[in-house]
């Protein structure tokens, strides 16, 4: 009778029309129904990028695309400004030095956004900075950055603002054209409610500038050899035919709702979900919590202890944490194809767990307490 | 009542156990059950790559693999031996060139497998070549190349074999590990029966000992990083996992028909298909035949045509010629799901465009002859 359920921050469950599309027969990718399909997805990127400029689609994860990021637009020995705060800032730091160039690294408290006020001080005092790589949701700590800040101190200058925005698309308010974000990374397996395997890149014609500059050696994540065939609704190598189709299906869906209804949504769900998790005396750990997962820490309990049960004996997979936050945090998602009534079942099994490891609590306290907030 | 089918030489159709598989819901992938599904899927890579050494899996298509081989294994200004007979032999030279890599090309007759003593006298002239970029079936040209004879001259020197295998691996006979090839590639959309999505890369002892001293960037394609997380049956960056569950599927096809008897087996569908298609005058294009694809010249008569016509009014998909073979020649796979049934369906339908597009032919012919050669 246990049903599995995905509450992890990415993979997200997949809808069901989705499943359908991924499990049809294959087509020939160099044909006009393929790239009928083609077109229609590059527009639907767009929508949900919130860019009319262009949103080119990779078969690789998310990390493909944070290399193309990097491996297209500097050379050797450029300067990069990267803001690590979590593992994906950290990520950001290696695939820079991996490519030679030079990280100026701006190191925050894990669970903070960075500092506006340190990245103007660096690009004062250093005009070799090409860059700033930073995150949207810097998904191991649950924290949104301040995004529509920091692009406010780059939108003007000739520095390259890129954003990894792989788990908070979708959720998490991005207005990447708007705000003046240069590049913008994300994946298939999260917002999007699709499978792992597809990773997209926006560019702005200030990345197109520095796309021609750049002389780093990449073949598969080639952004100019990807765009001479964006422009005619192809691909320079076999896309990844089944995902694509899905995705079409994922954007309808986000069509259909609207992407401002979506961000209103995870709103109203994560502030549920926090309020609820704090009724359980659960101390959050972002000091400025995403839309698309929540953490929380758990006073003198093994928080990998909580993630096992979960998973083994109701068969919720929810996150622990990464590097040396193991042991120390859950980390609960509402991203993707994840609502209110999985919410609510996950609370539900949470206080279980938590009552049979030994923690107090007062029982049915976070359910109450989501549904006041939720349906306040 | 006309149904699609799919007869390019990549993609192949999807098998019905797969299609399956990949409309499944998703599952989370650091988590012991799809850490059992990567060690099923491990073993089998071995087992159709026939060694005993790793074969890694990346989220991208072929040529992401591709890169992988010349990324990780070389450095800037190594010497490279490229044999290019087709768009796949261009392709090694253009990776390789993107990195820097200095190519010696070896320059072949489309249709030409390489002139093994031309090799022989390159590496005998230029000490410097540190590895040999080729191909088991040269896609564009229906060619397979004699692979074993290449290992030989390699095998016991300090000289690395990398072959793209994307298209004959399953097909064409590869013995990786007896033949001594040091590297093999392969994508899953060909004699897998997946879509695409998922590359491949084998690598054995000596190609270890090149990992160890290449210099060249590459992150999200790090054989290192790769193999390390391979051996605790796990993934550096999140895996394609629905296509890797396809792949399951794919991989308890193949070993439930063994390897042997599907060369064998598209051996005969390969030999029945060419001496059907010679018997309406029509001329074999290759010089040495793969198993995975044939490509005949149609005197007379823009091949251009004869694919849109298969495509529009019989739902077939064939392929016509690439680059300056463009209009010259079509090409029929006999690869992965294809079968006798298929193969007979395109031939009743060949014949008749043929016929429209005023092909003298005697009616059925094909059709006897493929009978008579398919079951002798």
């Amino acid at each position: 009778m246990r049903h599995p359920y995905l509450m992890t921050p990415g993979p997200s469950p997949l809808a069901p029309q989705i499943r359908e599309a991924l499990g049809r027969d294959i087509i020939h990718h160099r044909t006009e129904e393929f790239r009928n399909i083609l077109a229609e997805i590059n527009e639907g990127l767009k929508y949900v990028f919130r860019t009319n400029e262009p949103v080119l689609t990779f078969a690789s994860s998310g990390t493909g695309a944070m290399q193309a990021a990097v491996s297209n637009f500097l050379s050797s020995k450029d300067k990069a400004l990267v803001v690590v705060g979590g593992k994906f800032g950290e990520r950001w730091r290696e695939i820079c030095e991996t490519f030679s160039v030079e990280v100026v690294s701006l190191d925050i408290e894990w669970g903070s956004p960075p500092s506006l006020e340190k990245i103007s001080d660096i690009l004062k005092k250093d005009s070799q900075v090409r860059a700033i790589y930073t995150t949207l949701c810097e998904t191991s700590t649950a924290t949104v950055y301040n995004i529509k800040e920091i692009a406010q101190l780059t939108k003007d200058k000739e520095i390259l603002l890129v954003v990894d925005a792989i788990s908070g698309l979708g959720q998490d308010v991005l207005e990447t054209q708007a705000w003046g974000v240069d590049i913008v990374v994300a994946g298939s397996q999260k917002g999007f409610m699709l499978p792992p395997g597809l990773a997209f890149i926006s560019l702005n014609k200030k990345a197109e500038e520095f796309l021609k500059q750049s002389d780093l050696p990449d073949y598969y994540f080639n952004v100019r050899e990807a765009l001479k065939s964006y422009q005619k609704n192809d691909t320079p190598f076999t896309p990844a035919v089944s995902l694509i189709r899905g995705l079409a299906e994922a954007i309808k869906i986000i069509k259909e709702e609207g992407i401002e209804n979506r961000w209103e949504y995870f709103k109203k769900l994560s502030s549920a979900t926090r309020e609820a998790l704090k009724s359980l005396g659960l101390k959050l750990f972002s000091k400025s919590p995403s839309s698309s997962v929540t953490a929380v820490s758990v006073e003198g309990l093994d928080t990998q202890e909580i993630v096992k049960r979960m998973r083994t004996k109701y068969g919720i997979s929810i996150a622990g944490g990464q590097a040396h936050l193991k042991g120390k945090i859950i980390r609960i998602a509402h991203m993707g194809y994840i609502n209110e009534q999985d919410m609510v079942m996950c609370l539900f099994c949470l206080e279980k767990v938590l009552n049979e490891l030994g923690y107090k609590l007062e029982k049915g306290i976070s359910l109450k307490t989501f549904q006041e907030v939720f349906y306040s």
